[in-house]
């Protein structure tokens, strides 16, 4: 997937602003932060979008939303809260065809989320 | 834990549109919805908030994302795509203090998202 922009962070071809990654996950800032703190957090393996996922990969999952977790953490926002968000094709906004998770916080999110 | 009505929910006691469940999960329709389709995936186990996950919990939460893409193509999602939406404490806008995945769709989401 040389085309994919993440899957080039993931290979250390384009720069970002790396926070964690371990075997299976990245997280780093988003480049456009819509919050004070506003972290992507990808499986290492491309995967278009949420619409693609299987149940083999249940792990993977799994490991993504602890991930968002550790990074909210590390970010300080365990007392005040975040959102966690994950567009899906057009109707959701996804600009990046590779999954991934907005951490957003720093700030309070209104509702509706978009 | 009788207060919390997601559990409720999960026990029958209070009634909601149910959409899917299976041995983990619990999927049904947000009653004050944001969005054409806006439906709510849970753990039927109580858990706080994705604050509150451990490790032990990864194969929950693929499992909580994999119910969260089987109701966006049940409600007819796939083509037009949709946004998941998690809310962790007072700035992430929580208001129910039992882990609970967000599915929009059925418009287009704008962003911010809040």
């Amino acid at each position: 997937m040389n085309d994919c922009i993440f899957c080039r962070i993931v290979q250390g071809h384009i720069p970002a602003k790396v926070i964690y990654q371990d075997e299976h996950t990245l997280a780093f800032d988003d480049i456009n932060p819509q919050a004070p703190v506003h972290s992507l957090i990808i499986p290492k393996r491309h995967v278009d979008s949420v619409h693609e996922l299987q149940e083999s990969d249940q792990a993977l999952l799994g490991r993504l939303l602890l991930t968002c977790n550790r990074v909210a953490r590390d970010k300080g926002l365990s007392e005040r809260g975040f959102r966690l968000v994950a567009n899906t094709g057009r109707d959701g906004g996804q600009t990046v065809a590779h999954l991934h998770f907005h951490v957003l916080g720093g700030r309070h999110l209104g509702w509706p989320p978009g």
